[in-house]
């Protein structure tokens, strides 16, 4: 339909998460729009990450160099390890401000549909950081759905025995959010966790 | 709150129309997890389109070269022009497959909102062409609402009174639609335009 090189930007965005084809239109024709270099800015970010960003090789965050800015920040504590999915999850707990810890990025979550067992996730090099670095909890903070409840429950069994305190996040009713509107599976859990009010 | 390069390319990612600082992130850690020559490939074709593709000289539609595929198919109907706003918008007519004339890309509008009047259109373009092709019909394919109504109608008004014959695609209710979740306006269209039902 399109001049060959326009077509071909279609298709490329079209491949991105969350981008379907009419997106993917409108993006490139953007695109086409704009000032030369600063669609080349762009063209250039994609080539510097892939170039430049790599796992950190201790707890698999993001990182430039070998170690990730968390890893090498020897003002956090340690003995506490956060263990996430993905790299962008270490974003949403910094924003809490609660966590002073090191993380551990598993790569990933156990999900047998897509061929994803331990073995696929970075779940022997957990276990490697445990002694030396003298770990005494985990607190599991992968997603809760199927696949993270899934992942942290076999984190569990797997660490419990080690004499390590193994902890999960807390699920229940989103602050802000309206028991009305709230699935059962999610009051459920509120009311499974609920805690004693102090006076 | 990312390493460099990482927090580079959400950022540009998130200058993309339709793209919000979620989705960038999103996209920015699939990215990430490419092969490097799956994401290369997005940057090329960045690249590549800002290098090979410019505005067809005659009709300004995307082309590689000079003039635009349309432009120099000679199996195209000549003599009719239909003014489209984005080159996006003759890919939309092409599916028709009801037009078998030749296009004229005004890109853009006319807003007074955002300062876009004729002049910053391609109509001193398109008057041009006029005589030279021998045009005898115009059909107005700008979008139908204000902006493209706007254009429209400042089209007709200096088109007309060339003798030529000027029009502007049909207003109503989309096929398959419902009037009753049709908006006010669009039946009213509807109405205005209705046409005797041939026995």
């Amino acid at each position: 339909m399109y001049a060959g090189p326009v077509q071909d930007l279609i298709e490329e965005l079209g491949r991105l998460p969350g981008v379907g084809p009419k997106s993917a239109q409108r993006i490139a024709f953007h695109l086409l729009k704009l000032p030369k270099q600063d669609a080349l800015r762009l063209a250039r970010a994609v080539t510097e990450v892939k170039e430049r960003v790599t796992l950190c090789t201790r707890c698999f965050n993001v990182a430039e160099g070998d170690e990730c800015g968390v890893c090498v920040d020897s003002r956090r504590e340690s003995g506490v390890l956060c263990v996430v999915e993905e790299p962008r999850d270490i974003v949403a707990v910094e924003k809490t401000h609660e966590y002073r810890g090191r993380y551990h990025v598993l790569q990933g979550a156990i999900s047998p549909i897509e061929g994803i067992g331990p073995d696929q996730l970075k779940v022997r090099e957990l276990l490697a950081r445990l002694e030396p670095e003298e770990i005494s909890e985990v607190i599991l903070c992968t997603n809760p759905n199927i696949e993270g409840e899934a992942t942290a429950m076999y984190l569990a069994r797997l660490l419990r025995p080690l004499g390590l305190k193994v902890t999960r996040i807390a699920s229940g009713l989103p602050v802000g959010g309206d028991l009305e509107y709230a699935d059962e599976l999610t009051l459920g859990r509120a009311l499974e966790g609920r805690r004693e009010v102090e006076a």
